[in-house]
């Protein structure tokens, strides 16, 4: 309770986010039953949250996404929070949600949306003030895009036909061209779920996707590092071969 | 609440479920959050369950099975009671968790317990209503049960006795055989609970086993499509290769 | 209710777990909504939980392990007590969920800490008596470490050195380390985790190394067949061809 007065007065404050801020998402629980936890904990939150690897901004967003994918709407009002001092904006975490709605599962951005109202009700974040339904999209590459459906159809048409519509009309056509938050934000929250969700089978795509949009390869390395801590050493550890891999194509 | 309500009031009206109650299971927080989440929610309401490919009864058993799969239990109440509306019996649902318990993990159908059983108490649906635990069991392909368990007794019988005495005892010679889900449905919910859970790996015996019990091929494609969104597109993504292959196999 | 005042009535009696104790673990909402359910729960009681292969305290510890894994804290409760009346200590738990920090996910240990802070306050637990956040090492074959480090270095550096570089500090310059759980039931519990969290690919290591460290082929085979119920019949079949090679590898 004490920790958490102590985030709102931070956020009152109008600061943002700061390694001290962070301290505030491990619960009382923690120390009561692991000493050692506790320590560890505010060591991630000294040492790997500052990294100079990834802009705590960035960090804030990764972490959201992550739970978000894994289900921990528990203490994903306290993220929020923290996401928000950090710099990113309500419109954007509105948009990650949905995003991930299409990525992870509708169950989870649901979860996470009932999580997130009373923090933005709070600030006095009102629906009037995000992303409407229908914002005017950004420019497609229609080449690419057309490329992409046509592999797709052709590899998939049979098997079904309402995944390829759906992908191409919802997702290509629409979702990823919201403006609301950035392309290179958009992927980089969808390889944050996919390292998350244990499937480094489809963040090939993702990874280069993320890095012509502006991710550099500091930062997906420093993403890596961030999400050993919250989606566990052996997710990150599957999903390096597969970044190693990008990397190389990338750099030839 | 006022979503819930309707709900209910549907169910009192004794109506089977439309695209019009499915609307009822988005809570009110993504609309506060995230009105594009909502309007997507909306046109998912609108267009998927109502696609020909598969109908809603299976619809509402396939997203049940995924949720439990998940471990969603926040909002199992609703869809437990969508499944009801939409034609799923009580024994069906009791049956399905109990399935579920031995695919997906015990503690997914114990936390799907606690979700359902207001449900079930408010709709006067009462432990004697349900099938029991020694029912007569359908009849068992001797011959073909005795070839899978040979197969993996030579296969794995060093690794875990256990394993493999389990697997006969209480999943092919009992579970499977139990009558009141027919074996279409428990392939069906298997083989959901197998994409949620992202285990494409897992999926060859038992998608053949569905389509052998009388699953489609468009409706093993509609399932797939529906599965987007409850269990994420990459899931589905996953899971296409094998079902094509399946497909491929079985056309020959 | 009742079932819990049954399982307080036993610890206070200071007996240690038996198999009628497991049955405390079945909330009554199972019988309501599953008469089935409830008689295949009462059989993994009476027959898995008391199998010769693997102890009852092994078997706590690892259907902990998996809960915590799979973020099902809701019955964490009901299982810190089973596990602290089937032998496990508090500073065991204490050090397996900072363990699973760093091998599930920080969440997935948060939200552990939060169920069991109750049942550690009422059994008289305090942080005291608890492993501290520096204890004395175990010591640490250094040749090998070298070993392992300059592989991943060699392998990951250019991918991510954040990682490589809290594996080598974080890790197995410390968490493995650290006194106060056994490095034959880190090592349980690493392995329990990824069969719970669907992870065969990186099981080859750690399966190994519980081997190195005591774990019998035996009870490596009791702990697959007793995760079947616990993670779901399909984990623990992607999981045995992984365990095969490696007892093949070992028997040569």
């Amino acid at each position: 309770m004490k920790r958490h007065l102590a985030a709102s007065a931070v956020a009152l404050m109008g600061t943002t986010a700061t390694a001290q801020d962070v301290s505030t998402t491990v619960p009382d629980a923690v120390s009561a039953v692991s000493p050692a936890l506790e320590h560890y904990s505010a060591n991630v939150t000294k040492t790997v949250w500052n990294a100079e690897s990834l802009s705590m901004r960035d960090r804030s967003l990764v972490t959201f996404a992550a739970m978000v994918t894994r289900g921990e709407a528990e203490q994903l009002d306290t993220f929020t929070a923290l996401a928000l001092d950090a710099g990113v904006t309500p419109a954007e975490l509105s948009e990650t949600i949905t995003h991930l709605a299409f990525y992870t599962g509708w169950g989870n951005a649901t979860g996470a949306a009932k999580a997130m109202a009373p923090v933005f009700a709070e600030r006095g974040i009102a629906a009037a003030d995000l992303p409407g339904a229908s914002p005017e999209l950004l420019p497609l590459d229609e080449e690419a895009e057309a490329a992409r459906q046509t592999m797709v159809q052709d590899t998939y048409g049979m098997v079904s036909q309402g995944v390829v519509d759906y992908t191409e009309e919802m997702l290509f056509r629409d979702l990823w061209l919201r403006p609301d938050l950035a392309p290179r934000d958009r992927s980089m929250i969808t390889v944050a779920g996919l390292i998350a969700a244990g499937q480094p089978e489809q963040m090939t795509f993702h990874l280069n996707r993320a890095m012509d949009n502006g991710l550099t390869q500091e930062e997906a390395g420093g993403m890596l590092a961030h999400l050993a801590f919250y989606a566990g050493w052996p997710r990150v550890f599957s999903a390096m071969p597969v970044a190693k891999e990008v990397f190389a194509n990338r750099s030839e």
